[in-house]
């Protein structure tokens, strides 16, 4: 248990002992912020304490509880007030909403934390035995409700809590695989890794506080993914405990014995079983990172500087295209917190004098070998100069990288103050991008608008693919206090209608979970639905394992 | 219909109006191979007429058969000798054993050929109501008996060839994707690309006669699928039809909404349904095209020289790495063919003098921009040279290349005299590579010795990755006239055993079909075939498709 629980915060994101550092301008923002959305005032909107959560009566009897103490260790079942609220729901606005409100919708009557595949396996043999629902846990981080404690049915609901089985298992530097216990959290992975100069390359937001296990269940991807490919593209192996039996890949670099067992596992969301070992692909360490930035007088010059580098093979790690609402607030964000009046400086004023009134700013890292790098910046340059790009040096994607896991960390102040924030995304094809980043803009703005509320919406492009791209907006907005739930639920329901109407994903690397869940048949078809459901239902013939979650009910 | 079928061999390879060029020197072949196999001279085994092929009576009754013209047309549902006996098996050596002595177990009662998706769904329908098995058919170039006819206890058995659905359905330039009916050959999906300036880039060694949607089916791998990727890489979405309603995908470039139901059409070997649309990855058609060759004196070193390339991210399309006795072979065969008395020549008289007695030749192809040609091949020589490659310039190459779709013609010519001669083929990490390669090696020769026969079993290297490779071997002995079948089975057992022993999955781009199934629980483990044979039940609740195909029997 590398990272001890109680040092995280059970209500809001990452350490507790860190908050973002607002550099006491914490009353100019909230003051550009009610200007921006047109409100008065932010209110106080405090959380509520610990003490204060209403949990429900554990539904686990006393020799339940036995059995699984010795199954792993007495002081591996846990029952009290933080460990269930801590592991009640994920990490998603909504999550937050009723996590600060002291109203979870339900809790876990125990959260067990196995050492090692053995142990899981016994759990989940328990577990099956006695009807108990398992929501297998590694960070918790999820943003689409994909750990929230749900029981269906079952007599009992247990959390398995996987972050005791980390560590390096194997090593096969030749082949450039690894293999680790798959509860381990992203700095200890690469920690692990660092002596023998490798590296994993899978940096989401959530990196200090997720693990290899969630990553690969949620089929996530980093922010350096354009290089080192998604988590699904990472796996080369799995070990997945079932109530049926091991699911055990073999570690072969390619295949063709019928449909890849490993893209089963990758995005199966804890339906299927518990991720306990995996094998992934690594990479040496880079020797060298540069950044660089470019300013486009239209978004869509931005988006096809990035398809032309991603289509010809440029070697970019991280290409992040934000849409010029997202670059003036940023911008606007970092004055205000430098002391700034509000947004201007003078390479906006720069910038505007040569007519880029609300430029979208690309931001680029670049890492590998000397050579790499420099031929990777030499066609970034290239690409963006024969779009109309104007280079900004270096500075903005440093600062970006050196504040990429600190950002999460302001929506806790925000949410302190009335505000709702949230992110969503999507990947379309590049000939659909630019229609569909309207359209869920529009989706967003309408949705907010018809219940009387201005917001902010953000837009970035990144994950670039030869055939298209993610898209990612954050959400900014007042709160409306008597219906905080549903006014989430009608803006992520239009955006996500918007998604699929204009050729888009309901998720590019959030998963599905619980939010995405509604539109699954429409992303996939009945018979994709069926299929995924029979195949679950071999495995796990009670539906213990993390109930309501990725799969949709079934047709009426 | 493209390719009429009467234009291609029913019980061999290609297109029957051309064969191998033996050069006048057939003589001088048998004779040098039936010195090197160690036995007096080779036997004349001429294959049966069409008219001597037994075929069982059909069984499909005339009301069905004029339903199936009714939803078709006539011209397309045929019963004739020569379509039932070319549907009748796949080109696998065991298949040729058996169509070349007049006998293949079973034959389809009709061959249906329909023109779209839509007739597709309407004869899977039909099919489902009269309990009628159905093989999907593409090329049926499958060498694992993925299109025998194979009717388990179903009332009937219709093979429904795919080919009359061809032809470029979209082209998306900018996202570089196109989508084809999948019926295409590849000539003809070539031939619709190139004026656009685009290409697939997939060249497995059945181009001309394969289909998009045997290559995705069987999840093949090109010849050039370093630079371009294997058939499942190419795939972005495709509609299958299957008995339980249509399974279509959705074309964004990437998705985290569950597990990626692509994986599960690629490799599914029509199984599942009907690959009747997909969509695929396109790229620009190389500019530039250049060969080169080294040689190694230790099979080894020419690993390494392939790891290195691979992992440091060289684009280099093609790497082929024989072994000593491949290499020495396809010397002395050319020597032999153009009038040489045998195994000798400068080039390999300058590599022995300087100790390269058997050498291993790599070949490589490099393909794209003039950039990018040039690029690969100076890390083609650096790797290679830091590993004692001695290069033999462009020629090996160049006349492998042209030469790729030739190869397959003389195995006609080899079956007519007695000899056996079968490819078999896996992928493992590098790690485990060369201790693979020894054992399969030893398995083969080991199995031919204990049945009292001497072979030539010739390996290479291809389809490398960061992580390992493929091997291919390629096995010629003479037949035991009075157990073929059972000669070729006790080799391919101690060869797949040998494999999954040593780190090796049972295929890397061959596919399970009939050949391999009795390994796949071996290779997959219990759980995951159990999922598998779910997911089929839930479309195809009566095991229409392709029966005994991929899925092992139920354990019991």
């Amino acid at each position: 248990m590398r990272h001890d629980r109680t040092r995280i915060r059970w209500n809001g994101w990452g350490w507790r002992d860190h908050t973002f550092d607002l550099r006491g301008r914490g009353d100019a923002l909230w003051a550009y912020l009610a200007e921006a959305l047109d409100v008065g005032s932010l209110p106080d909107t405090p959380a509520a304490a610990l003490a204060d959560v209403r949990l429900p009566e554990p539904a686990l009897d006393h020799d339940t509880l036995a059995r699984l103490a010795a199954l792993t260790h007495a002081s591996r079942v846990r029952t009290d007030r933080r460990e269930r609220a801590f592991h009640a729901l994920g990490r998603s606005y909504v999550d937050l909403l009723r996590l600060r409100r002291g109203a979870p919708p339900d809790a876990p009557d125990a959260v067990v934390y196995p050492a090692d595949a053995a142990e899981v396996r016994a759990v989940l043999r328990l577990a099956a035995e006695r009807d108990v629902a398992v929501v297998p846990y590694g960070g918790g981080s999820s943003v689409v409700g994909g750990v929230e404690a749900r029981r269906g049915a079952h007599a009992g609901l247990l959390t398995l809590d996987t972050t005791r089985m980390s560590g390096l298992l194997g090593l096969d530097a030749r082949s450039r695989t690894a293999t680790f216990a798959a509860g381990i959290h992203g700095p200890d992975l690469e920690a692990a890794l660092r002596p023998h100069g490798l590296t994993l390359g899978h940096f989401p937001q959530s990196f200090e506080f997720s693990t290899l296990g969630g990553w690969l269940a949620a089929r996530g991807a980093g922010q350096a993914s354009n290089r080192y490919g998604t988590a699904a593209d990472l796996l080369v192996c799995a070990n997945v405990a079932t109530p049926g039996g091991e699911l055990a890949t073999r570690p072969v670099p390619a295949s063709a014995a019928g449909p890849d067992p490993d893209a089963w596992i990758a995005g199966s969301e804890g339906t299927l079983g518990v991720i306990t070992e995996a094998t992934v692909r690594v990479r040496p360490l880079p020797a060298r990172r540069t950044f660089a930035a470019y300013a486009f007088r239209r978004f869509e010059a931005g988006i096809e500087a990035v398809r032309t580098l991603v289509q010809g093979g440029a070697d970019i790690a991280t290409l992040r295209l934000s849409d010029p609402d997202e670059t003036f607030f940023f911008g606007a964000l970092r004055r205000v917190l430098s002391g700034g009046g509000g947004p201007s400086g003078w390479v906006r004023d720069a910038l505007r004098s040569v007519g880029y009134g609300r430029p979208s700013v690309l931001l680029a890292a670049m890492e590998g070998t000397w050579a790499e790098v420099r031929g990777a910046g030499l066609r970034l340059a290239s690409a963006c100069v024969a779009r109309g790009g104007v280079a900004l040096g270096a500075r903005p994607g440093r600062r970006w990288y050196a504040s990429r896991f600190e950002t999460p960390y302001l929506r806790d102040p925000m949410l302190d103050r009335g505000l709702g924030v949230e992110t969503l995304e999507t990947a379309a094809s590049w000939t659909r991008l630019p229609e569909l980043h309207a359209a869920v803009r529009e989706a967003l703005t309408g949705a907010l608008e018809a219940r009387g509320r201005r917001g902010l919406v953000l837009g970035h492009v990144s994950h670039a693919y030869p055939d298209g791209a993610s898209l990612y907006y954050t959400v900014v907005f007042p709160r409306e206090p008597e219906d905080e739930v549903g006014q989430w639920r009608a803006l992520k329901a239009a955006a996500t209608d918007a998604i699929l109407d204009h050729g888009g994903t309901v998720s590019h690397h959030h998963g599905v979970g619980l939010e995405h869940r509604p539109w699954l048949r429409a992303e996939r078809g009945e018979a994709a639905v069926a299929m995924l459901r029979a195949a679950k239902a071999a495995i796990d013939p009670t539906g213990i394992l993390n109930p309501d979650k990725l799969l949709p009910d079934p047709a009426g």
